[in-house]
């Protein structure tokens, strides 16, 4: 399910609705995206705002959602030879997370997101907002084995990167310039040491200051933007 | 109230607590803390699991919590002569992303937060929590007159940046190796066009994908890590 303007717009462009319900009001104020939807042969159904509510995750619905097709590409499909910038995520729990997280990979044009291990499933609702339109933007795969994703990604011509806060290599020295994966692991336990192992190279954010580490999002859109910069220098 | 083994910590390093409240479990679990709230002359207060569950904010309290002296410093006190990156935030409304920024802002290594004009009150549980720590790292000022706290940053002698999505002037263009305040603005709206008009520029982050732009913590954090890195090389 995809909520509101933005969301409905974005899975509408990748042309992945299969119905779109709208309230007298949304379809009003976003006639726009309703005629799209005819356009592309969606069924677009009236809901009443009640509806609306029963439907909607959030406090102040839109009064607009649509049906889309799961998201899961294959892996293969996902990370392909002449992929530049690729993101692994390990084990994240937080869906709001991994949809920033996800939302962070489009801005900087990243290839692909993987979601690796026991991430969360990226058709949470919490995701899907915090993605906030990036789900349709880029391929997203999810993988149970941790171990083929980094394989995966070394085979398309990536160099593995992993954050992790006690690394010895740090991010404003490393030669960011070539297709790189980064790989970012759970929230609270970070990433674990057979995954450690397995990637090129482990990375640390500077810490200037008294604060022990960044949150996931943040510490993610730290490296993979300051990759994306440094690839388009 | 600062809330949890890593919040007392940093408030009793900071020597701002004027009360430590602990569940029994909690003495026993943090007895390093609890030890080094007595040696500093701080007031420890047993408490039951129940009153620890009321004086909590969250789910899962962890028994510990201390009241602790107001954050806010006087403005001339916070941004001074000397400093070389100060973080501004005019009317972020959401306590979360205040705390964010405000960790990152710590990480980074700047000299003070300015929460300017109708931004949240950094007293809030949500936003000590979100902070995680970083509150009791570096002065912390709220000035509700947001020309004033762009004065007090150019007196300083700041270059005031202004994160903004329709800048010209891109964030891996511009020169971020002298002192800077960076200017971050509502969660919605963005910064208002007289803020923009008194900041010296406008800088945009490039968005290399199909996203529209990042949300304002994951922005913070791209924007302020770029000048610490950049001025740490």
């Amino acid at each position: 399910m995809a909520e509101g303007a933005n969301a409905v717009e974005a899975a509408l462009a990748a042309g992945t609705v299969h119905e779109l319900f709208v309230t007298a009001r949304a379809a009003e104020q976003h006639a726009d995206l309703v005629d799209a939807a005819r356009a592309a042969g969606v069924a677009v159904s009236p809901i009443t705002d009640r509806a609306a509510d029963g439907l909607s995750e959030t406090v102040t619905p839109q009064g607009i959602v649509a049906v889309c097709a799961l998201l899961d590409r294959p892996l293969e499909e996902a990370v392909t030879p002449g992929a530049r910038l690729v993101v692994v995520l390990v084990d994240v729990a937080d869906p709001g997370n991994a949809g920033t997280v996800i939302r962070v990979a489009d801005a900087a044009g990243a290839d692909a997101v993987v979601l690796a291990g026991d991430t969360v499933d990226p058709h949470n609702g919490k995701c899907v907002r915090a993605a906030a339109g990036s789900l349709f933007h880029l391929p997203i795969t999810r993988v149970r084995d941790v171990p083929a994703a980094l394989a995966a990604c070394s085979a398309a011509g990536l160099r593995t990167f992993a954050a992790h806060g006690y690394a010895e290599a740090e991010l404003d020295r490393v030669d960011l310039t070539a297709p790189t994966a980064w790989v970012f692991g759970n929230e609270a336990h970070g990433l674990p040491a057979d995954v450690l192992e397995r990637t090129d190279l482990a990375v640390r954010i500077p810490l200037y200051g008294k604060a022990e580490s960044l949150n996931l999002a943040t510490a993610a859109a730290v490296c993979v933007y300051t990759s994306a910069m440094a690839a388009h220098r």
